[in-house]
C-alpha cells in the first residue's frame, strides 16, 4: 500500500486525491495547503488524513511514500528536489518545472535515487489521445502533414506563468506522445492584456525537419470554450474534439492526390477525395485514474513512465524556446537538444 | 442601364453573371473564359449573350461598360488595366491584384480617367460583418483585445498563388473594414505539402500599436469547413460563425475585471464576468447583390466604394508582407505606407 | 426531346424549371401561373418560354408533351386528370392528390392511357435516403425496432391542408421506400394555433403488424428548424440529419443485448452495447435532379416509376386515416387496402 | 441539524448523499441498500455511517430525522409510508407512487402527522427551469401554444415501469411548475421491444381547454442522447436544450401575427416574426443542492415544498392516464380530479 501526499489542494488537488483514494494500492495519507480554508475541506471530506500548512511537513511525514506535486509551476522544483531529497517518489503536475535546467536537475537526482519521477501530462493517458497515437503509429493517417490545435476559454488567469505554460502545455504533451518527429524550430506571438501580467493569448508554431508543421492557439479570454485539434495526414485526417460527451475522435478518409501533370512540368494536378468518416468507441475510463495506477506500477518497479521526466523536460524545452520567440514577435527559435548544451 | 461584361466563368463568375443579371440597372451583355466548355455553358444559360474566348475582344466590346474581372490573380493587373484604358469601370475579383505596386498603378489609371475601380471584397457587404462593424463603431465592444480567424476546408488548391492570398484576403478585408487600427507588423508561418506548389497551410499573426494582436489560420486541406471568427473586446466578445444558417453572429457579455490588488502592487486582481448571449436578427439579402448595387451607384457617380482600389491596395501590401515573414519562418516584418514607399 | 410545361412557378415550381432544362433529353417550354408578378419573373428568367395564366391552355399547348404540376394540393387531381386525358405525361408535387378515390382515379386514367404518372416525393430521390434504404434491405439494421421524424421550422403556413399533408408526406413517402413493412393502423394529435385554419402542429404514431412503431412530429411554427431521424434497429441505429451540410446519415453500432434470467423467468436480463459510429460517404447529385432524369425515362418506356401513382396512393390514404384520428384526439384509425375498399 | 437516512445507494443514491453531507443544517447518518457491494462502498466512501441492508431498519433508526428513498418505483409506497408513520420527513424519489391512490394515501398521512412529504422532482429546482417559469409567468411568451420535449437515450431499462413513468415523468413535472393550466386529456401511443418488459418507446399527447398542445417523446433505445424541449408562445418560443453546457435556454423573438382578410373572409393573412435570440445566463448551482437546502427548510417550517405531495400526486395521475391510453393504441383518456373520484 503506497502512502501518498498531496501537496496543493487547489483545483485539481481534490481530484488527485479523489483518485489515489480509489485505487487498489495507495491510499492518501496527508494533504497540504497554505490556504486554511482549503485545508478545512479536506479535513472534511476525509476524515483521519493528516492536514499540513507547510509542505515541508507533508514530505517529510514519516506516513508518506510518494508526493503528487498541485502547486503553481514556480514551486514545481524546490518541491520536487526537495521531496526527492527525502527520498520520496514524486508526481508533478504540468509543466514539470519553469526552466529545462530544473528539469534536468531532477532527472538527475531521481536517477540517482532510483526514485520515480513522473509529470501529469493527464492527456495521455486518455482513450482519445491513446487512440490517435494508435492511428499515427499503424501509419493509417500516413505521414502526418499537420497538428493544429485550438484550446481557448474565459479561464483562471495565472499570474506566474504565461497561457503558453499553463494551456499549450497539454498540446505539447500530446503531441510528445503522438508524433514520432520532434520539433526544430518554434515561432510564437501573443500579447497580454491585463498590465504587468503575463500574455493571455498567444499563438505558436512548431516546424519539423519534414513538411510537418504543427500550431497551437490559446487563450484565456475567449468566449467559448473550444478544445479542438485537427490533424492531416496524407491517407486521413483526424478530428479530436474534447467537448464531445462521446465521438471525441473523428476520422475521415479525406485527402488528395497529387500526380504531375504531363503538359505542365512544374505544376501538379491534385484531385480531391471524400472518403467515409468513422468514429470508434473509446474506453470512457477517466484519465486520472488510468495515470494514477500506472504511477503506482511505476514505484513498484512494474512500469516506466510514460510521462516520466525525458518528456516533462521536452515540453520545458518547447515552452522556453517558445517564450523566447514570443518576446521577439514571432522570430524563429531553433530548438537544440538539451542534454547535449547542458 | 450599365452594360456589364464578366471575364473568366469558373467557380464565381456565374454568381457574378447571376447578380448582375438580376440588379436593376444592370444587365450582362458579354461573358469571357478561354474554357471552351465554359464558355458553352454561360451561352446555354444566357441566350443572347456575346461570349468571348479572348478578355481583350470583351474588353473592348462597344456594348460593354463596365467589366468584372474573375480570374486567377496573376492576370488580374493586365486584365483591369487594359480594361480602365479601353475606359471602363472595373470590379476586381479578390485579391485585388499580385503586388502592391500593381494595386498602386491600377489606382492611379482610375483616379485619372475618373472610373470605378472596385475590389470584390465580398464579406463587407454581408449583414454579417456589417453588424460587426456596427458593435465596434458603436464601443459596444470597449476596446478590441484580438480578433482570430479560422477559414479551413478541403479545397480549391491555387497554383499561382498560396493560400493566404486565396482565403486570408478575406479576413484581411474583414478587418480592414471592421477595425479603426491598421497592422503595423505581421509573422506568418506555412508550409506547403505538394512539391513545387504554394504553401496550403498558413498561419498569420498581426501586431498593432496597441495590445491588440489578430490572427488568421488558413489551410486548403482539412478535413471539415471551419469559418470560425472570436473577436474579443474588453465589454462584450464576439463569436462570427459564417456557416451557421442562422444567428451567425453572437455577442456575449463576457470578460475579466481587472483590479490592482492593494497587497500585491504588482499583480492584479482578475475577476470574471459571463453574462447573456445575444444572436441578432440579421438581413438575409445576399451580399454579392448588395455589392452589385454598390458598384453600379459608383459606376453613376452616386456613391463611393466601400473596397475601393484603396482597401484593395492596403490587403495586397498585407499580404506580400505575411509571405516574406512566412518565407522566413515567422520572421517578423513590419508593414510600411506603401503610399509613402512607392 | 420531351417538352415539359410546369404549372405553378411559386417556391417549388423554379427548381422544377431549372432541373427539366438542365436535364438531357427535356426543355421546358412552357410555364403557367395565375399570378401576373411570377408569370412576369418566369418570363425574364426564361427568354423564349410561353407563359400562361391558364393551366387549361398549358395543358393543352401542342408544344408540351408532359406536365409537371405544382400547384395547392386541392388542385392536384383536376389539373393531373386534366393533362392525362389530353394525352400528357404527368409528375405531380406531393401529395398526389387530396383524397385516396382521386389517387385511384388518377391510377387508372394513367394506366388506361398507358402515360406516365409520378408524384414528387423528393426524398426518395436523395443520396441519404437511397442509402437508409440499403442499409435496411441489406439486413444491416437488423429487425426495425422504430423510426422517428421531426420536421418543424417556423414555415410556410398552408391555408388548404393540415402541417400532415404538408410535411409528414414527406416521411410517408421516405418510410413508403424504406421499410418493407405497411402501418396497420395510425394515432395522430394534433391543434391549430390560427382560427379557422388547418393544424399547425401534429403528431402521427403508425402501428404496425410487428413490434415496430413510427411516428411523425410536424410544426410549422417552431423557433428553429428541424429536420431529423432515428431508426432503431436490433442491430444498429442511425441518425439522418438532413440540415447536416455533409455526414447526414450516422449508423450506429449501439443497441441492446437481451437474454433470459434463469433466476427471474420473467424478467430479461439486458445488456447495452455501444460500438462505432460511422457516416458513409454520400452522392452529392440534387435529389430533384435525379427525379427528373428518372422521370424522363418512365415517359420514355425505359424505367418504372419510383414514386409512381401506387405510392402516391398510400401516402394519401394514411393522411386521411391521419387526419380522421386528429379529429378524434388520437383514436386509433385502422389501415384498409383502398383497392380493395375501392 | 437534520439526520438524514438514504434509502437506495444506486445510480441516484450517492447524489443524494453527496448533496445531504455537504448541506449545511444536515448530515447522513444512514445509508441502507439490499445488495451487499453497494452498502460497501457507501461505507468505504463515508466513513462512520450506518448502514443497513433492511430499510425498515433504517428507517426506524434513532439517528434518523429524515428518509430519503431513492429506491424502484414499485417500493415508493410502502417505504414511504412506513417512514412517514415512523414519524420520519420523507423525500421520494419521482415518481411518487405507482399510483394516485397511494399518493392520496400519503399525502393525508403525512398531513395529519404534520410531517414534511416531498417527490424529487429534480428539474424544477434547475435555474434553467426556474428561468423559463419566469418567462411564462411573466407573459414574455405571450399565451402559450405549445410544449414539446424529446427525452430519449440508451439507457437503463426499468422492469417495474414503462419509459413514461422513468422519464416522461420530468417532463411532467416540468410542465406542472411552468404552466398554469392543467391537461383535460392523454393520448399515448408506444411500444416495447423486449418480451415481457415495459415499454421502452413512447409518445403522450396532452391536450388542455385551451389550443395548448404538450407532447412527450422518451426512449430508451436510442443511438443520441437527446434533452430538448420547444415551448411555442405567441409572442416568443423557447428552444431549451439540457445537454448545451451554457446556453441551456434560448428565447426567440419569432413567431406569426395573424390578420383576417378582407377579401377572403374564411381565410387569415399569416406573416412571419423573426427577430433577436436571447441567451441569458443562468446560475450554475446543481439542483439536488438547490432541492436538499428547500427540503430541510421544509422540515424545519420555513417553507412549503415546490414539489410537496400534490404535485407527485398530479403528476402520477398523468402517468395512469397515459399508460391506459398507451394499452388502447392513442385512445384518449380524460384526465378527471383525482380528488374528486376518491
Amino acid at each position: 500500500m503506497i502512502r501518498v501526499g498531496v501537496v496543493g489542494y487547489g483545483y485539481w488537488g481534490p481530484n488527485l486525491v479523489r483518485n489515489f483514494s480509489e485505487a487498489d494500492g495507495s491510499r492518501v495519507t496527508a494533504v497540504c495547503d497554505a490556504r486554511a480554508e482549503r485545508l478545512a475541506l479536506a479535513a472534511k471530506r476525509c476524515p483521519g488524513i493528516e492536514v499540513y500548512a507547510s509542505a515541508w511537513d507533508l514530505i517529510h511525514s514519516a506516513n508518506v511514500d510518494a508526493v503528487v506535486i498541485a502547486t503553481p509551476v514556480s514551486s514545481h522544483f524546490d518541491l520536487a528536489l526537495s521531496a526527492l531529497q527525502a527520498g520520496k517518489h514524486v508526481l508533478v503536475e504540468k509543466p514539470l518545472t519553469a526552466t529545462a535546467g530544473q528539469a534536468l536537475r531532477l532527472i538527475d537526482e531521481a536517477e540517482r535515487r532510483r526514485l520515480t519521477l513522473m509529470v501529469d501530462h493527464t492527456f495521455v493517458y486518455t482513450g482519445a489521445v491513446r487512440r490517435i497515437r494508435q492511428e499515427v503509429e499503424s501509419g493509417a493517417l500516413g505521414p502526418i502533414y499537420y497538428y493544429d490545435s485550438v484550446r481557448v476559454n474565459l479561464g483562471l488567469f495565472q499570474h506566474d506563468v504565461n497561457v503558453l505554460w499553463d494551456l499549450a502545455v497539454h498540446d505539447l504533451s500530446i503531441m510528445d506522445y503522438v508524433l514520432a518527429a520532434r520539433p526544430c524550430a518554434v515561432s510564437a506571438t501573443g500579447v497580454s492584456h491585463v498590465p504587468n501580467e503575463p500574455e493571455n493569448v498567444a499563438y505558436l508554431t512548431l516546424f519539423f525537419e519534414t513538411s510537418l508543421i504543427a500550431h497551437i492557439h490559446v487563450n484565456w479570454l475567449a468566449p467559448v470554450k473550444v478544445r479542438r485539434t485537427l490533424i492531416g495526414g496524407a491517407s486521413k485526417m483526424i478530428v479530436y474534439d474534447d467537448l464531445e460527451p462521446s465521438e471525441k475522435i473523428k476520422i475521415y478518409d479525406k485527402g488528395i492526390t497529387v500526380t504531375s501533370r504531363p503538359e505542365h512540368v512544374y505544376e501538379m494536378l491534385i484531385s480531391y477525395r471524400t472518403g467515409d468518416m468513422h468514429a470508434p468507441q473509446l474506453p470512457m475510463t477517466e484519465a486520472l485514474q488510468v495515470e494514477a495506477k500506472h504511477f503506482l506500477r511505476c514505484v513498484g518497479g512494474l512500469e516506466k513512465p510514460v510521462s516520466g521526466g525525458e518528456a516533462g523536460l521536452h515540453v520545458v524545452s518547447l515552452l522556453e524556446a517558445a517564450s523566447q520567440s514570443l518576446a521577439r514577435r514571432g522570430q524563429p527559435v531553433e530548438i537544440h537538444s538539451v542534454r547535449a548544451a547542458a
